[in-house]
C-alpha cells in the first residue's frame, strides 16, 4: 500500500504578458501595448478550491486580427466586450494543457480558443476550447486555414455570397488571413477571380501562389473605378469586403445587377476612420445589389463540415496558406500594430513557444 | 351589297403636352417642363399604314413619382433610359383606348401602363399595357395601391424584408404613395409600426388613418438617433429605406441584430444630391444586416396574386389609400416637382380627363 504524498508544491514559471495600456480611438501603436513581466510567480497548475473546472495552458501560437483593435476602443455595444486597461490582451490562439481540473481536458493537449497574451493563461471557460487533434497540418493553422479566418471565408463565400460558377469575383485585402482563402474557394467553385493588395509583392503571391485570375496593387492605382473597370469589363457579381471606403465605392458602380457584397472584417472599424463616407449606395436598388454582413459565429454548425473540407482540399493540395510568423510574445505588439499599414504579408501570427 | 364607303378623314383634336425642356442633374423645377400645344392636329386613329399594331389612348390619370427625376439626367447606364429633351414626358397612366389596331384591344378598354404626358398617347409597344376591368375601386388607384406603388410595397415588405410577426418596422416616407402601404402591410401581418414623414399634418395621418403605432416627424427632431431611439427602445428589425441620408446613418445605429433593410425608391437619386455619404455601414457587420435594393419589376410572377390580396384587403376594409389628385395636364409639372419637398400628401397623381 503507497503512502499519500503531501502535496507538492506547484512548479512556478515566469510569465511574461503583453497589456493593453489605455483604451484608444485611433489606429493602434506598439506604445498601446506593454509587455509585463511578473518576475517568476505563475503556479503551473490550476488553483485548487476554484468553483468551476479550469485548465491552465502554456500559449504557444497567438493570432493577430484585425477585429481585436474594435476591443481596445471604450465602446460597448459591439458583439465582443472591450478589453480592460492595464489586463492581458485576449485573443484566439493555439495551446498546450499544462494542468487541468476539467474532465474534458488533460495536461499534453494541444487546445484552440480563446486565451491571452502571455506564456500561461488560466482559461475559467474551457468549454469554448476545442481540442486539436495533431496532424501534418501545422499546429498554428489552427489560427487561419482551419481558425477562425478560414471559417470566416468559408462561410462569408458559400453562405453569404451565394456563388455560381462563372460568377465574377472580386476579393479586397486579397493575400490576408481571409482573401487569400476566398479566392481559392471561388477559384475551386469555377469562378473568375480578382484580388489587390497593398504592394507588388503581394500581388505576384496572388497571382503566383494562390491562383487568383488576376491582381493589382490598389496603391498604384490612382482611379480606383477605372481600375475595377479594366479587371472586370462585364462587372462584378460577387464582392468579398474587406476594406471598405474609397474601395467599396468603386466597387459598387462596377457591379452588376443581382450582384452579392458580402461585408466583413475591417469595416467594422470604419465608424472611427472613415469620415468620407460612402457615397454610392444608390447602385443598391439600380442593380438590385444584396449586401450583408455576417460573423462566423453565427454559423457555428457548419465548422465540424469546414474542417473536413478544408483539411481536404489542403491535403490535395487544392488550396495553399500563407502565414507571417513573428517570434517571441516581445514582437507580438509589433505584430499586430502592423496588420493596419499591411506589413504582414498573408495571416500573421505570434510564436509564443514551440513546444 | 353594300357598297364600301371611302375611309372618313379621322377626327381631330387638340393634343396639349408636357416636355422636358433640357437635361438637369439637381432637384426638378417647374420650368423645367414646358406645356406645349399642337394646336389642334392629332388624328383620333392610329395612323394607317403602320408594321406594328399600336394603341391610340385618352389618358385618364397621370402618375407622378420619384423614379422619373432619374430620367431627366443625361445618364445612360440606369435601368431605364433617360427622357429626351424636346419630347413629352414619359410615365404610367390610365387612359382609355380611343383606336387600336392590336387584337387584344378595342375603342372603350380602359388601361394602364406607360404613356405619355399628354391628352392623347399613340402607343406602339401595346403588350406592355394591362387592361383594368373598371369595379369599385377608383381608376386612379391603378397608379398607387393597385399599381406600381402597391406593388413596390408589397414585394418589398414581403420579398425583401422577411418579416415575422412581432418584429419592430421603421417605414421612412411613411405617408407616400408606397409607405402607407407598407406600414398597413406590416400592421396586417403582427408588426409594431413607427413611420417618419416631413409635417404633423402627415405624422396624424399616419396614426389616424393607416393605423401606425407610432409616427414622427423628422423635420422636428434635432437628433434622430435619440428619435429612433426613443421610438424603438429594443431596436429596429426591418427598415423600409426610402429616403437615405442621415435617416439611414441613424437607422443603422439603431438596428437590431439580424436585421433586414429594404433600399427602394428615392434613394435611388442620392449620388446625385448627396455628397455627405453614409457613415454607419460598420453596422453592417457588427449586428449582421442584410440590406437589399430591389426593383418591382423583378417580381412580374407575383403581380397577379398581389392585385387579388390588395383588392381584397381594400374591399375588406384592411387597407385604405391616401392620394394627392392634382387637376388638370396643366398642372403636372408643379404635381411632380412638389414630390421633392415633400407637398403632396399621400400619392401623387394628375387627372388629365375625368372620361
Amino acid at each position: 500500500m503507497e503512502q499519500a504524498e503531501p502535496p507538492a508544491a506547484a512548479a512556478v514559471a515566469r510569465n511574461r504578458k503583453v497589456v493593453l495600456r489605455e483604451y484608444i480611438s485611433r489606429a493602434p501603436r506598439e506604445d498601446d501595448m506593454a509587455l509585463v513581466d511578473d518576475g517568476g510567480t505563475v503556479a503551473l497548475r490550476v488553483p485548487p478550491g476554484g468553483a468551476d473546472p479550469a485548465v491552465l495552458v502554456k500559449n504557444l501560437y497567438l493570432s493577430c486580427d484585425p477585429y481585436m483593435r474594435g476591443r481596445m476602443r471604450d465602446f460597448h455595444h459591439s458583439y465582443i466586450p472591450p478589453f480592460k486597461p492595464g489586463s492581458v490582451i485576449q485573443g484566439l490562439g493555439v495551446a498546450r494543457v499544462v494542468d487541468s481540473t476539467h474532465p474534458g481536458f488533460s495536461a499534453g493537449d494541444i487546445v484552440s480558443g480563446m486565451t491571452g497574451w502571455e506564456e500561461y493563461s488560466l482559461i475559467d471557460k474551457p468549454g469554448q476550447l476545442n481540442k486539436i487533434q495533431q496532424s501534418d497540418i501545422p499546429l498554428s493553422y489552427h489560427l487561419g486555414l482551419l481558425g477562425m479566418p478560414g471559417f470566416t471565408a468559408y462561410v462569408g463565400f458559400y453562405e453569404v455570397c451565394s456563388p455560381k460558377k462563372g460568377d465574377f469575383v472580386f476579393v479586397s485585402a486579397a493575400s490576408g488571413a481571409v482573401g487569400q482563402i476566398v479566392g481559392q474557394l471561388a477559384k475551386l467553385h469555377g469562378c473568375y477571380v480578382v484580388g489587390s493588395a497593398g504592394t507588388n509583392q503581394k500581388v505576384e503571391l496572388l497571382k503566383d501562389k494562390f491562383g487568383f485570375d488576376a491582381a493589382f496593387n490598389y496603391k498604384e492605382e490612382p482611379d480606383l473605378m477605372a481600375a475595377l473597370k479594366r479587371y472586370f469589363p462585364e462587372g462584378i457579381d460577387i464582392y468579398f469586403e474587406n476594406v471598405g471606403g474609397p474601395m467599396l465605392d468603386a466597387v459598387l458602380l462596377n457591379m452588376r445587377t443581382h450582384g452579392r457584397i458580402a461585408v466583413c472584417g475591417m469595416i467594422s472599424q470604419h465608424g472611427m476612420t472613415d469620415p468620407v463616407g460612402i457615397h454610392n449606395l444608390f447602385c443598391l436598388v439600380s442593380k438590385r445589389i444584396r449586401m450583408q454582413g455576417f460573423i462566423q459565429s453565427d454559423y457555428l454548425h457548419l465548422f465540424p463540415k469546414f474542417l473536413d473540407d478544408m483539411a481536404k482540399h489542403y491535403r490535395d493540395g487544392k488550396i495553399v496558406y500563407v502565414e507571417d510568423m513573428s517570434i517571441g510574445l516581445e514582437n507580438a505588439a509589433a505584430a499586430f500594430v502592423g496588420l493596419f499599414s499591411g506589413k504582414n504579408v498573408g495571416k500573421q501570427v505570434v510564436c509564443v513557444s514551440q513546444e
